[in-house]
């Protein structure tokens, strides 16, 4: 991956992660979902090898990530959006 | 911009157009600027020409998007994430 590439790679992830932590009374989990769904369906429809680089990213990602629920929600960020098969 | 590239903006411009454009019923305008600050201060570090080819890709988004509100804040986006000097 090119740098700017992890660096658009890395923003979308934070703001993921975020999303998906945040509590309940501060984004309500529905509109946690109607955040992230579309941008699933768009990236599901990337090719396979675009979505196994985005994967790997998330997995490095989680690796690097000292804050273990941080770590553990990039994790699980490939198969929430539907990168992997 | 490859077409990865272009993706990697696309998924990120669209959650924080979202973001930006939610009620503050559904997502409290604290909130949301605690979702954008750290991203903002990680694209400000990028070198000029990948703020600038980000600021670009904004303005297209912008420039395509057929629904009045979202273009109208793709375009505030350069700006609002501190990209532009």
């Amino acid at each position: 991956m090119t740098d700017f590439e992890r660096i658009l790679a890395r923003v979308f992830v934070e703001i993921v992660i975020s999303i998906d932590l945040s509590d309940d009374d501060d984004i309500d989990p529905d509109v946690a979902t109607g955040l992230l769904e579309p941008v699933a369906a768009l990236l599901q429809e990337m090719p396979r090898a675009d979505r196994r680089r985005l994967t790997e990213f998330m997995l490095e990602y989680a690796n690097d990530e000292a804050n273990a629920e941080r770590s553990a929600t990039a994790l699980d960020l490939p198969t929430a959006l539907g990168l992997v098969e």
